[in-house]
C-alpha cells in the first residue's frame, strides 16, 4: 500500500489514531463528543447503535460514516438466517435503510451501502464472510486512498506555503490520514506546508476540538482562530491555500460541505488565494448534476443556543442551522481524489475523471 | 430631542435598556459579561474602575466606551484639588491617559476624553459642574445621534427587506437605541425591514448574548446563525442588506469593526447585496488616512480556547485572536452618520462630509 514515489512521508507515523475499531463482534467508534479530553470508544453491537451513532455524531467525516455504516451492515447481517446473500440482503434491507437515513448530506454513507447491498446479493452462502470483507475493503481502500491524495494535493502546494482548513477531515473523519488534513499532513511532511490554520468550525467546534488536537498528536504546530477571521488572515498574507473535504461533489463540480466552507471559498477568490478540495471519489455523486439539488441538513437549533453544555442565548430566541452549504465549482481551484486532480472543475472535466 | 419628520418611530418603547447609569456620586455599569442570564449592574467609584470595567469588556461597543469614559475623568476630578480647569486637568491627566489606555482599537474613547480635556482646560472655578455638564452632553448627543442615524439608515432599505447584523451594536453599545441595530429597530418600526438576523460573533458571542437579547427585549423576531453561515443565507436570497457598527472610521472611508465584519462585506458584494455601515461621527478619524494604519486589538488566545467559562481545546493549542479588522471603503454602499449618508465612500465624499 506504501507508495514509493513520495518516500519523505512516514505514513505509519501518522497512524496513531484510530477512530473505527471492528473487534470481530462489536464496532468500537472513537467518541467524537468526548474530544479532546477523554479518549474513549463507544462500542456499538448492533446495527441500530451504529445509526445512533452516526445520527448523534459520535462519529462524523463523511468517509468515516460511510465505513462505520459497512460496519453497521456487517452487524445487521448477524440477526439474519438466511441461506445465501440476496435472502440475507432482503432479510437485513430495514436496518440498512435506518442506517442510510442517520445523515442526510454525506454521499458516502449511501455509497457505502449500496456497495454492501452489491456483495451481499452476489454471495452465495458465504455471504457472512463476504459481507465482512468488503467493509473491510472499504476501510483499507479509503486509508490508501487518503495517503495518494496527500501526495496528490500536497503536489500542488508551492514549498513555504500557509494553509487554512475547515472542520475536521482528518484520521478522525476517516479510515486514518484524512482527506484535506491528509493533504496537509503530506505537505508539512514534503517541506512544503509551514504554516497551519484551522478555524473553529461552529456550532460544533471540529476545529478547536477535535484538529488541532490531531494536528498535536503528529506534532504539526498549529494556530486557531475564530471563523469570522479567515479573510482577515488571508488580507495578511499568511494563506496561500484553503484546503477542506467534501460530503457531497456534484457532476457539475459543486461542492457540499460543512457549513462556512462557502464563505471561505469566496474570500479566497477574492484574495486571489488557491481553494481545493479533497475527498476520495466516494464522495463523488455523479447522479446529481448540480449543488441546487443537494439536501442540506439543517441540525438541532440547540446546537447554537449553547455551547459546550452550557446555554448562552436567551429563552424564546429561534436559531438557525444549516450544518452545510455549497460552494460552486466557480470557486475551486482544484479537486484532489484518489483518481487524480481536477482543476477548475466543471462538467466535462469532472466527467473526463470519472466517467459518464 | 425627538424628531418629528419619522412619527412612525416611538423612541421612548426602545428606551429600556439603559447600559450607563450616572448616579451623581458613581458610574454603573450594566455589566454586559452576565448578560442575558443577570442584568446587574457594575458600580465604579473612581475612573480606575472604569478603566477595568472597559478593558474587561463589561462595558463595550465604542459609543458606550467613550462615554463611560467621559464619566471616568467626572470621577478621575473627585481626586483634584484645584482653582480652575487647566490645574485640575494637569492633575487628573495621568488617570485620563490610563483610560485611554483601556482599549486601543475604538476612536470615541480617545475622542470623547480629548473632548472632555478641552472642556476642562477652557473651564474656570466651576470646572467640576463644567466637566460634569460636558459627560452628560455626551451622552444625550449619542442618543440623539443614534435616533437620527436610524431614520437616515432605514431610509436606504426597501420595505420588505431582510437585514443580517454582526456584533452588538445597540443600546448596550452606545447611550440607547443603537447605531446599526439603531437603524435595524427603525426599519422594522417603519415597516421596512421584515426579516433579522444576527450571528453570533466570536469569540465573545455579543450576537447571542446581546443582540438577540436586546432585540427581543424590544419584541422584535430575530434568527440568530453561525458566523459561517452568513454567505449560505445570503446566497438563499434572505439578505438584502448587512448592516454593521464600527470602531473608527477612516479618512478614506476604511472601516475597522469587530472581526467577521470584512467576511461579511467581500460576501455581501460577492452576492449584490448592500453593506451599510453605521456610527456616529464621532467615530470618523479624520487624521486616519486609511486603514492599513490602525492599530488592530488583539485579545488573550483564552477566548478561543475556551467558551462560556469551559476549556475546550487542547492543552499546549495556540490561537491567533485579532477582535477587529478592516473593511475596505470599496466594499461600503453607504456610512451613515448623524450629519448625514456618504454613499461609496472615498476620500473626497468622506472630505465633503466630515471637513479637512
Amino acid at each position: 500500500m506504501e507508495n514509493t514515489s513520495a518516500p519523505a512521508i512516514d505514513f505509519a507515523r501518522h497512524d496513531r489514531i484510530r477512530p473505527i475499531r471492528w473487534t470481530g463482534q462489536s464496532l468500537e467508534l472513537l467518541d467524537q463528543r468526548r474530544l479532546p479530553f477523554e479518549v474513549e470508544y463507544l462500542a456499538c453491537a448492533d446495527s441500530d447503535e451504529v445509526a445512533a451513532a452516526i445520527h448523534a455524531l459520535a462519529v462524523r467525516g463523511a468517509p468515516a460514516i460511510g465505513i462505520s455504516a459497512a460496519w453497521g451492515a456487517v452487524l445487521a447481517a448477524r440477526e439474519a438466517d438466511a441461506a445465501d446473500g440476496a435472502t440475507a440482503l432482503a432479510q437485513i434491507e430495514p436496518a440498512l435503510q435506518r442506517l442510510n437515513a442517520a445523515r442526510p448530506t454525506a454521499v458516502n454513507l449511501a455509497w457505502a451501502l449500496a456497495r454492501m447491498r452489491r456483495a451481499l446479493a452476489g454471495a452465495g452462502d458465504d455471504w457472512r464472510d463476504v459481507l465482512e470483507r468488503e467493509a473491510r475493503a472499504i476501510e483499507t481502500e479509503d486509508l490508501a486512498a487518503n495517503r495518494r491524495m496527500g501526495e496528490l494535493g500536497a503536489g500542488l502546494i508551492e514549498p513555504g506555503s500557509g494553509v487554512l482548513t475547515h472542520c475536521n477531515t482528518g484520521s478522525l473523519a476517516t479510515a486514518g490520514f484524512g482527506t484535506a488534513l491528509g493533504v496537509i499532513r503530506a505537505g508539512v511532511a514534503l517541506g512544503r506546508i509551514d504554516k497551519v490554520f484551522a478555524d473553529e468550525t461552529r456550532p460544533w467546534m471540529q476545529g478547536s476540538r477535535l484538529t488541532v488536537w490531531e494536528l498535536q498528536q503528529d506534532g504539526i504546530d498549529a494556530t486557531l482562530i475564530a471563523d469570522a477571521a479567515a479573510s482577515h488572515l488571508m488580507k495578511d498574507g499568511q494563506v496561500d491555500w484553503v484546503v477542506v473535504g467534501a460530503d457531497r461533489i456534484c457532476a457539475n463540480g459543486d461542492v457540499a460541505n460543512k457549513i462556512g466552507t462557502y464563505q471561505l471559498a469566496i474570500s479566497a477568490r477574492h484574495h486571489g488565494r488557491k481553494f481545493m478540495v479533497v475527498a476520495p471519489s466516494s464522495t463523488v455523486d455523479m447522479d446529481t448534476a448540480s449543488g441546487d439539488l443537494i439536501e442540506i441538513e439543517e441540525r438541532d437549533q440547540a446546537e447554537l443556543l449553547g455551547v459546550a453544555g452550557s446555554r448562552i442565548v436567551a429563552e424564546g430566541i429561534r436559531a438557525w442551522n444549516p450544518v452545510f452549504d455549497v460552494t460552486p465549482a466557480t470557486l475551486i481551484d482544484a479537486i484532489v481524489t484518489e483518481k487524480g486532480i481536477v482543476e477548475r472543475p466543471d462538467e466535462a472535466s469532472m466527467r473526463a475523471m470519472f466517467g459518464r
